[in-house]
């Protein structure tokens, strides 16, 4: 019982049949129904008219858009954001500028630190085809990236990174941010650039006045740093921070000069539970398209999407559009879809459309988004960052 | 400032260079030191005696170990379960079965139900290659699998699949799976096989003592049933369940036929908190290496893998090997460890090993697994069935 594979198993090992193939995920023309599950769906009109809201609300407040790429990973993403006037994008690792520089995205903003020498030689060589800028918090990493910008003979622009509450990356002290500045002057392959000021825990503060805020404080850090910047007679050509929860608030503040937002063209339960109480108010436009795969009981029904097509970290997704369904647990594989009383159960091979919790970890978990108007499938898009960590 | 790309954007992107591609993250023969971050790493000799030990265990019981490959989704990883004696293995979706197939695997169970036209397809084409089995929970499906399977000239083997207490999938009582396997058996391509009773929220019971009593109630359950099936004059040749948390009581059972664990070779984290008070304790073998990016303040420093590199519905990575340092905080891309008082801090640069909380989905999000032996890589393993959750 315990023995290794059996006869049987290795004549048809042996058969000499052709593999079989993963059929495509969904065609152009096809209905939402004709979509194999777990899918990652867009609807595109509502993802365009997000698009356009945010880049409207930059060129309004005088300020750039630099979508952030680690949001979606997709090239076909980011080249619908640059033509709209976004101008360039941010990445967060290195290894992810990749898909969108072969996507001919020339303007790469890499919003976190690059350390150890193959990350650093990837960037140099980036470089060589884009503008490229990095941040740094450190001085001996400053003296590396001079080191393979300059074997790599390009030039890297260098925005300091500084803390402004979020207590990740970053220097706490104008002080600090200055002696890093000089620094990078003072090296070859390098030019100074400006600063980052980015406050992530910030993006979910729920209440509206809350958030607004905690941007204002935020910002007068950043604002404080820039003063003392110009007293030393550097100019910070650029502020960049911001995101969908705080863009509302830092593009008319007149701190930052660029915006680095990520989620707005799609957006998730978390982003949902904010309060939109101003201008800027983006809708979902991401889904999980699953299929009810069994109906084991009257109060339950299992899809097919579980912790691997969606992540839990900011919570469970919901059930799209139909009364009284609620997921109420993912497992690796599976998602339980528990029916209130009442409730119209969906039938065994029914499709439900889900909203992912958090948007950017569930679209690392998907190698296509499937972009649909009105019920049809418009095109199937590479998500060609996905894995992309390094 | 909200214009397009600039013109000096263009001329980069008209240079006509070579575009620059990610090196390999390891190569054999190199150090730890020199795989680049983050990466899924794996202690080989530890791995090679938990196969051996569930093996062992297997053999000893007279039940037959049929490894779960959603686990890893590694054929490398299946060929050595296979070639130590494991019957085949378990997938969980359909979709994941091929990259085990193309490596050579013949003996496939897919341990859930398989709902619509092109999963039931690709199911039947396997099976054109390999002894498949499926799960069955309801009869309108039972009909579908005859029809792909006639059509495809193949025949399917079936596990009926009762709830043993999960409440997720499955039939609840003895009377519905045998109206299940009278259908089975009325159905051409169709063959009955015995049953599916898996109970996957008792693998993480902590109580070495509360898991035995639960696995012999799960246990009675699926004895129960395949009375009732004797009785009727059905014979359960398999019935398949159990998982690594479960193992220690599932195959001395006299129940359970055939064990599916997957957790076993690597563990983590949660597994970890599990008491193991008996024969069978397994070692961790699975690490996530990350690199120190920052190191912002006395208190803390920041690494390179966060929510995209390590999942945390279980809960937070753990550091090995360093006393006073707590991976404390996942963001998307960032892990913040935090220094007790007296720990010696990690420097820029240096990596640091972090034992992931949840195996399986952690290996999801990884593409490669860096075999290692005593500190030196080894081999690169493909996670071919990453994302195959179709």
């Amino acid at each position: 019982m315990e023995s290794s594979l059996d006869s049987t198993q290795m004549d048809i090992a042996g058969s000499g049949l052709p593999l079989p193939t993963l059929p495509p995920i969904a065609q152009p023309g096809d209905a939402l129904a004709q979509v194999d599950t777990p899918a990652l769906v867009v609807d595109l009109d509502i993802f365009e008219d997000n698009l356009r809201l945010m880049q409207d609300w930059a060129v309004r407040h005088r300020v750039s858009l630099r979508p952030h790429g680690k949001a979606h990973k997709c090239p076909e993403v980011a080249l619908r954001q640059v033509a709209q006037g976004a101008r360039g994008i941010c990445v967060q690792k290195v290894s992810e500028a990749l898909p969108f520089l072969a996507a001919g995205i020339r303007d790469i903003h890499v919003s976190n630190e690059v350390v150890g020498e193959p990350k650093l030689t990837l960037l140099a060589c980036i470089a060589r085809q884009a503008r490229v800028s990095v941040c740094v918090d450190n001085l001996a990493n400053v003296a590396e990236l001079s080191r393979v910008a300059t074997a790599q003979g390009v030039r890297l622009d260098v925005l300091i990174e500084i803390d402004v509450g979020q207590g990740r990356c970053g220097v706490a002290s104008p002080t600090a941010a200055l002696e890093l500045a000089r620094r990078v002057e003072s090296l070859p392959g390098l030019r100074f650039a400006g600063l980052q000021a980015y406050q992530g825990s910030l993006q979910h503060l729920r209440g509206h006045t809350e958030r607004a805020t905690a941007c204002r404080e935020a910002a007068a850090r950043a604002a404080q740093c820039a003063r003392a910047f110009r007293e030393h007679g550097y100019a910070c050509a650029i502020i960049s921070g911001g995101g969908t929860g705080t863009a509302e608030f830092d593009a008319p503040g007149r701190v930052y000069t660029e915006l680095q937002a990520g989620s707005y063209p799609f957006m998730d339960v978390d982003y949902g539970e904010n309060e939109w109480a101003g201008e800027l108010s983006f809708r979902n436009s991401l889904f999980l398209l699953s299929t009810v795969m069994s109906t084991p009981a009257a109060d339950r029904v299992i899809v097919d999407a579980g912790l691997k097509s969606t992540t839990v970290e900011c919570g469970l997704p919901r059930v799209h559009g139909r009364t009284g369904l609620k997921y109420a647990a993912a497992n690796d594989e599976h998602g339980v879809v528990r029916l209130a009383a009442g409730a119209v159960a969906p039938a065994l091979g029914e499709k439900l459309l889900l909203v992912p919790s958090h948007c950017d970890p569930t679209f690392n978990l998907h190698d296509q988004l499937v972009a649909m108007r009105n019920g049809v499938v418009e095109g199937v898009w590479a998500i060609s960052g996905r894995g992309h960590s390094r």
